[in-house]
């Protein structure tokens, strides 16, 4: 019904716009805004927000592919979960732009951005198991993996999932907080060996 | 003339663009709008219609690939319906964002949006059609289906039309009824089987 | 140095991208801005310019992997007048949003503003024959046409740029007739047989 | 744990909507702005600025893709540096704007708006010239160059790097000076020979 080929084709493509148009929200008010480099400094929330978001959509992008590489088949069922992983990737400008806005602004309302943001992300983390999930019931791999490497993935993808839910609950501490936490988050998944680890020969 | 490759990439390119861009709608007025959350409440229309466009973009590039999969060739009168086809489905942004505008202000011009709203899930409907009935007439598919089966295929499609039209006289009734039912369907089409049903292993 | 299948899938990339952003204008005031029947109606030259430009560009890319698909190797050469192309179609969006605000207002500076927009599609005419005649000159063609075919080929895209003239020139009558000029020349490249002809099986 | 060709799909993905997205930039203010020709010569900085981001992207995308038909293997690091390149690249429009809008209205802060330039296309060079050196060290190399044509290459990287540290110190004594290097290292790259050098067959 649908070759990996072109899920994977479409998948990428959504993850190149998506984090291409984080840098949407760069931008500084102009020269009517006082001096470049006072805005700059004062738009910190803005480029750090920027970066962590970054990092972590690249990321995603990455697993995305070493995931789907594991499948040796795709159902319905599937293309839905992968369209709902998408989705939040697709949100996560939007959630990126209004934390730093807030956080920019030291409004009260940043715990909320905070909120929505580590909360953008626990969906995409929760999408993400959602697929691993199915593959695994749905007989999907061609290679299955052994009970205990399975559970020791499904461990992983829990906590990841776990980890959003601890940043959740930091921006009642402090937004920024949050931001730190998703941060060292997308830094540990970047150099983190996966599963099915080992480098292969170039196509 | 045109080889298959190149137009599935070149249309999944601006499926995958055109679902991106949706996100640049979701968004609030910021930190001088007032509290966040009451916000985020308020532009529930921005969230609801970006759920239903999101999917129903979604299924159209799956249903898009499923129908070009089983085409031999392709002649230049199929690259005008698909620019067609395309045409509209870069203008969903645009109809989504205008719905959610005026569902949010409870404008009495809500009706019209609704209109153009599911009048342009119409024209995309319609266009897929075309590009069916016309592979159908051209001969471009490598199997052409027998009558019974092809007969079925095209009632689908006109079905598909019928209740896009159904929503467009919704919008009469109440614009949030023309999100639900495009809601509905593409629910309905996410998990509808497809004449080319089964799946397929893994190139 | 360069293959042509990552040439054509950047510049496919940048064709899906570049058309889709024209729906970026697509938009009206909002409820603020009266009815919206009565918006969408004074907004005409918005759509019409709209679908214009989307089936300019769409033919544009049917017409480059036309080009490129007769290459069998590329040079340095090459790769700076395909990036010259890519410059005229990206500011394609531009200057269609910028027709469109003048057509839309009426105002005198209406004929510039089709000078402008005839402009860039004479630029981009001029790059698209300077990559055939490159192409020639360096014999980078697989398959070197004869001299009577070349000379007809030449002839074509040289009497599409000075077409693009006649509509620059238009814009002193009316800018409107240099939109409608547009449209023209855009539906006679659908719909024209191309000297590399014929249907091919898909890959 | 990553194939060469769906990173380079993702990367070219994201040049592309990156090259597109410099267009979002061009607009003038419309027609409450005055005369449309005027606008058009006032907003020469954006032109200007316009041209020399978009061949320097291009450029970077031609280069990253000879490098990367270079490699046998890939590996997390690599990845790593990857994504750093892609940040920067994907912050070129921001940086674009917004030395384009400082030095239309000649700014004082415009000296900062070319530092910034430069410091993104730096950190964009240094990036690349950490992809080379990685994949010198770890071996991912298909045919690792002999020991004098790696100094050379190294060389040239740094040169590059080097470029834009005086594009920087140029924006001391005037911004539009900074923009001009950048200006003409594009275009040196655009003509110049890379050592993986010589045309190839077309796939």
């Amino acid at each position: 019904m649908m070759d990996r080929g072109r899920l994977e084709a479409f998948s990428d493509g959504v993850f190149a716009v998506a984090i291409t148009l984080l840098a949407l929200d760069l931008g500084v008010t102009g020269p009517e805004g006082g001096p470049l480099a006072r805005q700059l400094v004062e738009h910190w929330p803005v480029f750090a927000s920027y970066v962590v978001s970054f990092f972590t959509i690249g990321i995603i992008w990455v697993n995305h592919h070493a995931l789907f590489s594991l499948m040796a088949r795709l159902d319905r069922a599937q293309l839905f979960w992968n369209l709902l992983l998408l989705m939040f990737v697709v949100a996560i400008p939007f959630a990126t732009s209004t934390l730093a806005d807030y956080l920019r602004h030291g409004s009260r309302s940043a715990t909320v951005a905070g909120l929505l943001y580590a909360g953008v992300m626990e969906g995409m983390s929760l999408s993400f198991t959602a697929i691993f999930v199915h593959a695994l019931r749905a007989g999907l791999l061609s290679n299955p993996p052994p009970p205990e490497e399975r559970r020791r993935a499904v461990l992983q993808f829990g906590l990841g999932a776990a980890s959003y839910v601890v940043a959740m609950a930091a921006a009642f501490v402090s937004p920024i907080l949050t931001l730190i936490l998703a941060g060292i988050l997308a830094g540990y998944y970047v150099f983190q060996h996966t599963p099915d680890g080992g480098d292969v020969e170039s196509a």
